[in-house]
């Protein structure tokens, strides 16, 4: 038997028992068909039921229990959502980052440590300019300034969120863009901390805003050139 | 051979792979080493390789060109991302959902068409009581209602981010909290909608938010009991 093709049996399979229980066929606490029923229902082999359950069992969506079968532990599938969320395009994802960034300043305005401060201030005298290293080494001292807010806001979902757009985007910009997105000086960022500082989520979430609105009307400038 | 074995050696082998080019040592672009190569750094065999291989181009990390060799695609790691969502906690997932809802309204404002507002109004309307087919049914009529001003935004990351958070948090809350979340009523609902219409995106953006703080504040007192 050739590998590939057992798992891409084991992938089809995978895919048909996905979609059983993202429909909402099989309810969270269910248990599925024993294996022999599954053999049957995907006409494949038992070893490739088998495969296809651990590969939903490693996605989070089955919870095998010894002596007992198979249960339904999640509905959520988080590839398929994830998948459009990737398919949005840049404009897309940028706006959504940035309202992270607007939401993330606000929080951290009313929860932020003196050490989550303290932070932000280093990180920013650290950004210098493009001079320093390179653009790609100013990129990267750039988002650490960034996500010191973003983790002073205390919210792992944000922060998990944020990481995956920021990657993301870094990956498309330089292929999509025909020019360079403006990039907003020191005093620009001073603002953000300063207004974090002032514990006031309306102030820290207004400057963040007005931080953002020129490079977003930048952005759709140069994706419609 | 052992199907499962041999399945757990292909995906021990991509998760090595897989750091490699999360922690940036093969960058976009990169062409990878060659399968002799892999075997031996990965010391698998050769059939494990390729399946290794195989499993990152799914994910969208890896490229193979027919004839001349495998290349990095991207460095995003979406399940490493999403695995610290998934992680975060109700608490925290609830929070990024209202912001996303915050987000989508103010967007909402600016981007609407007569036919959005038409549908958010049809929704409430027909969005009723728990009476009207018991809880879940209400539920899903409620996250319609929800749904149709997120999908004004004309966003579509933040559309796929709401359906994430969404199915996320319903399965949670039933396994997590001792008491029923508030839900907000006609009124505090239709207040959203008036606020959109008039295109201005801070009262979109405030409405929502004085409709979510008291919901978020019971969760708070919920989780902490």
């Amino acid at each position: 038997m050739q590998p590939v093709n057992r798992t891409n049996l084991a992938d089809s399979a995978a895919e048909n028992l996905r979609a059983e229980i993202v429909s909402g066929r099989w309810g969270v606490g269910d248990r599925i068909p024993n294996e022999t029923v599954l053999t049957e229902l995907l006409s494949v082999s038992r070893g490739t039921v088998r495969e296809a359950v651990r590969v939903l069992v490693s996605q989070g969506l089955l919870d095998t229990r010894q002596g007992s079968g198979t249960y339904v532990r999640s509905t959520v599938d988080p590839a398929g959502a994830l998948d459009r969320v990737k398919r949005a395009g840049l404009r897309d994802q940028w706006e959504a980052r940035a309202a992270l960034d607007v939401e993330a300043a606000r929080l951290a305005a009313i929860r932020h440590t003196p050490a989550d401060l303290k932070r932000m201030t280093l990180l920013l005298q650290a950004r210098g300019t493009v001079a320093d290293g390179g653009y790609e080494a100013f990129g990267q001292r750039d988002i650490a300034f960034h996500k010191s807010i973003v983790e002073a806001s205390g919210n792992r979902a944000i922060v998990g969120l944020y990481d995956f757009f920021t990657a993301s985007i870094l990956e498309t910009i330089h292929s999509t863009l025909q020019g360079d997105v403006p990039e907003p000086d020191d005093e620009a960022h001073a603002a953000i901390v300063t207004a974090i500082a002032t514990g006031d989520p309306d102030r820290a979430a207004a400057a963040v805003r007005a931080f953002m609105a020129p490079v977003l009307r930048e952005l759709d400038r140069l994706l419609s050139q």
